[in-house]
């Protein structure tokens, strides 16, 4: 026998029907003789149409009650997935986050889970219930709801399975697994196996949707046995382990992330302090800055060119120019027409062809390459925009997932 | 300084503008230098929403995932006023009925108030804040949610006033006060400046749904200040205490019920434990039985007549009939077309000639009494069902209630 925790997101439990289809694959792992634990989103546009009726009244509500508004979506879930388990005839209860004891920080809306006290969530195992909980929520020291922010189920499902010690976390999504890359843009992308942690915090922070990276960190850390598959098709899906076998595929996947601009800083003084002195400054207000590239001094000046998501452009911008005498550059421009494609693989970092490999695809393809990033399993270059579904697709080939 | 409790009605919170004449209510209360605490219903028809989600799963859920499921609809209410107070500037949190700690026993759906930990409220209180609270909903022994049942929230509000020795305990409704009877039957019905507990309660038993008996019940026990009002006019409503000046008017309200069945059972046995017998067998399926007339025996033979709700009227009739031989009697006849009119005064048992009074007003309407029922503060007579309207009015000339 073992326990198992499944994490339903806001879409697969979006009307009776659905609700149903995940009663059954819930009772069914039940009636294989496993202790079940279920963790759950809010319905479909739930969370959405709450936050609609609350900026009707206020535009900018506190947090602290935007996540005693908010909590009420999985809340509502958790009670009619119950329901639905009750009436296939199984034992079941459901728990919200403060019964399941989720102890949090008091960061309302975007809390960080501090433990989680199991005591009652056993009781109803022991019971021989299944136990469905409220993900995404939690209570912080002072009694309060607070909310987990954006991927909080993935991560409320890991630190469950984390904590009773689960022998295995189904995160099951729209999707049927991890991909060698976006299916939609390479039709022969190939459905991984397996992927390691570091592999899949990669592509996740690359813009492969499919798990959000704080989950992924929380499974790392715990070493919690993963897997992503689909609640539609219940085929077999990926599983996210610390270890795979890495001499099979150097390259593990590819990914795109559009959701880029670069900003390039011309007429720098070279003198010591200055990347300091600029990174610093956006740190200050959470922008976080991808790659950076900085030109080798001339003339006693330089240029440092970096990339930010494109929803923190403007603020970038406005801090640059406000800190122009202070920094002392000449000018700044900045582009939103580029694309990060990364290719990723734990098995990197022993092979030292793959960065060259890739840039082989993208010279064959005529694609001219403006920024390069590498880490220990990845390596990230910026192109035009309007070539980067090409580019995925000629270094898919090139590394021969199919 | 006072410490005032008022209870909004769902339907005093249905939108946004509502929300915010509730909130300036409550705001307007706070800036006169009190403390406020408040309770709120789930907004307009969100709890029959959440009914019609549960049904479309399972026809008959269990009443714990019921409770955890309608919790969410005052979860919801409490944290948009918050939000619509925060927007007014005023320093304001909202409380679930677990944060309040609003202990109740385990009888889902329906549970009583054991007992309510206030430090969290008082906590609240002393930091100035404006306090939101969530009616109708409690927590058990086990961590569970549970709900009040009808009239929740009334009870919650009067519950939250004793706990808390507040001075006045304010409900706003969608009527501005209590009526010497149903203002749409006699026109020139007058509202009543004061009322005792045990005055209302016989007023809303008998069909003039202001408060729910429950918490008229609580605040007699607990010797609250009540006072019903409407959250749209504001006007000075009725107050609600243990003792008003009974000289000044005999005869408080008249009350009309329609929902009243009469039963006959005709020719039992004139022998000791019939009646026993009949309403030992009702009383087991919980048929609450109102009025009884016993005919005096004669040959041997008696009549028992009595009232029940129209509900409850084909479930006793099917109870009798299985029962005709060991109760033993000769026939049964029964009839929806009756209604049951009472008038209500503390000050009646002491005036002899009230009944009288209300007897001479029918006889004068040339209204036939079926059957009379007299309490210490009531007196209530079985009419025909269309001569009812018209058996109110007379009775209200007939006492100067206008």
């Amino acid at each position: 026998m073992s326990l198992i925790v499944q994490k339903f997101g806001g879409s697969s439990v979006a009307d009776a029907e659905r609700v149903f289809n995940v009663a059954n694959i819930v009772t069914d792992t039940y009636k294989a003789g496993n202790s079940v634990v279920v963790v759950v989103s809010a319905q479909g546009d739930t969370t959405d149409d709450l936050i609609a009726k609350a900026k009707e009244i206020n535009e900018s509500p506190s947090k602290r009650e935007m996540d005693m508004l908010l909590s009420t979506g999985e809340q509502i879930s958790i009670s009619l997935l119950a329901m639905a388990i009750e009436k296939l005839g199984f034992p079941v209860v459901s728990l919200t986050g403060w019964q399941v004891g989720v102890h949090t920080d008091s960061n309302y809306s975007n809390s960080r889970i501090r433990k989680i006290d199991h005591e009652r969530l056993q009781k109803e195992l022991d019971k021989k219930n299944i136990v469905i909980v409220a993900g995404f929520q939690g209570i912080n020291r002072y009694g309060d709801i607070t909310t987990l922010g954006r991927g909080g189920s993935d991560t409320s499902a890991v630190a469950l399975a984390a904590a009773l010690h689960a022998d295995l976390c189904e995160i099951y999504t729209d999707v049927d697994g991890v991909y060698t890359t976006d299916p939609r843009i390479v039709k022969n992308a190939a459905k991984l196996k397996e992927i390691t942690f570091d592999e899949m915090l990669e592509l996740a922070s690359l813009g492969a949707n499919v798990l959000h990276n704080r989950s992924v960190e929380m499974g790392k850390k715990y070493n919690v046995n993963m897997c992503v598959r689909s609640s539609l098709t219940r085929a077999e899906g990926t599983i996210v382990k610390e270890v795979v076998d890495m001499e099979k595929m150097m390259v593990r996947g590819i990914a795109k992330d559009s959701d880029v601009a670069r900003i390039s800083i011309c007429g720098i003084e070279d003198t010591p302090g200055k990347a300091f002195r600029i990174f610093t400054l956006l740190a200050k207000k959470s922008i976080n800055v991808d790659i950076i590239l900085q030109s080798i001094g001339r003339d006693g000046k330089k240029d440092i060119s970096f990339t930010v998501t494109e929803t923190n452009l403007e603020e970038a911008l406005r801090l640059l120019e406000e800190n122009k005498d202070t920094i002392a550059y000449e000018n700044l421009s900045w582009t939103k027409d580029v694309s990060k494609i990364s290719i990723v693989g734990a098995g990197m970092v022993s092979n030292p062809g793959v960065a060259a490999k890739m840039f082989e695809a993208l010279y064959e393809a005529q694609i001219n390459i403006n920024m390069i990033s590498t880490s220990e399993i990845k390596v990230s270059v910026l192109i035009d925009s309007a070539l980067a579904d090409k580019a995925v697709r000629v270094i898919h080939d090139k590394f021969d997932l199919a």
